[in-house]
């Protein structure tokens, strides 16, 4: 078999999806060994999972290894060449879909030992700290834009061809940046198929005592990473950064 | 458009201080996901917010990216060269207040959900964990001319190129190191702009149940870090480092 | 004397048991400087103890540093070259018990102080946080996967050669994200080697108020990482990752 | 004015105890802005101080900065070069004399702020969490056994040029792991300057409610070190790491 694009971006968004639920299971759900380690572990466990799914995408064939339709997005608008929307954007919700059930099968036997359903939801799609659409639309908008401005820097030319090499390592740290600093509120989404995937796969798996899917909510997480990611994507080709 | 050492500073300081009192903003304000998350969150969260603020920055064309009118007053020092100091001190503290403001809007409903004002000033600017006007001058003074040193040994000649790609990431563990062992007298400003320019923005921006300014305090976090990059800058100077 | 893979893989080994079991220690047992500091204390802890070991095996001879008889089964599946297997993984089984007696010796006068038996078995071997042998041994099946693709990721061709020199750094990143994210199941073994010495060890060793070993639950941590790393090895093949 | 090595040693070890001694006086005084905050924020604080002594040191002059008395033991015993034995230590104790100065400067409000004795000479030198002559003699001599061993990996030619950029950082992180996983029994002292010349600055220092020195320990973080050091140089040595 051989390794391509598009396989790239779905084994390595399944890989993010699983490496970063896996972190808010890991805190949120009951009789864990994480159990409310707090939020220096969930956003280590997010950075962490970005590092890790930008090394097995390019291993599987992924140069680009966006894992993030907001990221393929403002790419985009920066290079004015779309034909990579459709193929990527596809790759990842389909491997956003497969991490998020991974998450389900590690951590089995802890959703049963959890009551709260809210707490199982987490597990799978954000949900906003103070619930209010317009700010929590404008959290990730201006989240994202920080993300696509960020990714602009560390592959910046002008940094010269030594970064390379631990780049992934770079962008983890800055999605633990954005985490830590902006993630507050909405819990930083910032990629569409970060959360309609798992939001997806809460709502089709078998979960006991499950909750609701929060739908009303889902247009924010997708919404708003796509307008920070076109307003960055031309940020990016305005300056030629 | 074009990009210059101008917007890079502006646009970089504007992304510190985001990154860099969004994370105060998480930990200290009401109903955030970060809430009470410790000395370790804030630390981490303003190293990043280093290490993305000089990436961003030097994207938009700033090759310095000092972020920081004391770096920029301990080069102009070091070098004889004095030509940098009032553009770049003026884009700083533009990018400062800036970056303030985008703080009190990404954390908006949080504003009216926390009550003690003193949180909310601790959200723009810096503090003294115990009011000594001489010991906290000292500490800020110490911790800048540490930043200095520690700014002229990352980017020593001694130690080749090969540390250059991952410099903006080695600048943010300085500011780490500095935060966690100098940071609990004074909030370690080290850096005018980083307390001025969100001050004023504190005394400007409509925040509720809004407390003091503290404008008395402010001389410190100005006067302490422009004397330990004097100090700094004339050491670098006189032993070529 | 002569350093040589052997001697690599032994003393390699025995220092990743020795700091990761060490943390283990330092966080469970009791009147240690490190008591109760949580689950980023012990992830930390053993991603480190992963980079040192790696380095260290390194400098002994070992130019692979597996230090994981999952790591020398999956590069053999990989390869269809099972030269290795038999020597490295008698080497780390060795080292893993040696480890596992520094850490007895370093902890010395902790053992009498901490009355719980199953925190003392803790610091040597691992324990599911809900005993369930087909989700135990699935969450190490799929740890250890994610471990192997991590590690096909770091060292691919596709990323050139950057990244080499600081592999074992990012290869303890790889092993922190797995802790973080997947470890809250079963302490994350992911390494027959890292379960089975120390479990001997515990065994043999004169601990004060010693509880039973759990030598029920051991073939968890030896066959899920033995399943996963077959798995993933036979992908880096098809693949040629 | 030149730089040398001698002034490098000694100014980088200054740095190493500012920060080092630094991070320790912010979690354990009271009424900082780090108090109480744990075992990971001590334990970073002492990484860092350890990679930024390093930097400053460098710049400096001093090419080797070993800023530790057990080092350049280590390396004398491993090259058979007994040379700089002498001026760097004497360099190494003045300066850790000056940066525990330095702390106390840094956190003087905090002295009268904090009531009890033994918290404040944990500021200073280092003690052990269960007083046993022999087991905290055991501790340090392992723990710098690990320390020079893993200095060898990390600067061992097998691994190209090109961990040498950043290595001060991989230095740091060597630290972070014997401090989070060994560091539990004595503290780590693991180098006997670190201890010393900060437990004779205390002793003559003025600090409000002062309590003992505790000099009838001072001997086990010199000789463990010292041991460790010499075993660790034979080994490089035999097998020519």
């Amino acid at each position: 078999m051989h390794t391509s694009p598009f396989l790239g971006e779905l084994i390595g968004t399944a890989v993010l999806l699983l490496l970063g639920n896996g972190v808010v299971a890991n805190v949120v759900l009951k009789q864990t060994k994480g159990e409310n380690a707090g939020w220096i572990v969930i956003t280590a466990g997010w950075a962490f999972a970005v590092t890790i799914g930008v090394f097995v995408s390019k291993a599987f064939g992924s140069t680009d290894a966006h894992l993030n339709p907001a990221v393929t997005i403002a790419f985009a608008f920066a290079t004015n060449d779309f034909s990579h929307v459709v193929p990527y954007i596809t790759a990842q919700l389909i491997g956003s879909f497969l991490g998020a059930t991974l998450v389900w099968l590690n951590y089995l036997p802890h959703w049963a030992a959890t009551e709260d359903p809210d707490s199982k939801l987490a597990c799978f799609a954000t949900g906003p700290a103070i619930r209010n659409s317009g700010a929590n639309f404008t959290s990730e908008t201006l989240a994202t834009l920080i993300l696509i401005l960020g990714l602009a820097g560390i592959s910046s030319k002008n940094l010269g061809e030594l970064a390379i090499g631990v780049g992934p390592y770079l962008v983890g740290i800055l999605v633990w940046s954005i985490g830590l600093s902006l993630g507050g509120t909405t819990g930083y989404a910032i990629n569409p198929a970060r959360d309609f995937g798992p939001r997806l796969a809460y709502t089709l798996l078998p979960i006991p005592n499950k909750g609701s899917s929060d739908w009303p909510y889902a247009w924010v997480p997708i919404a708003g990473p796509i307008v920070g990611a076109i307003v960055g994507g031309l940020i990016i080709r305005t300056f030629t950064l």
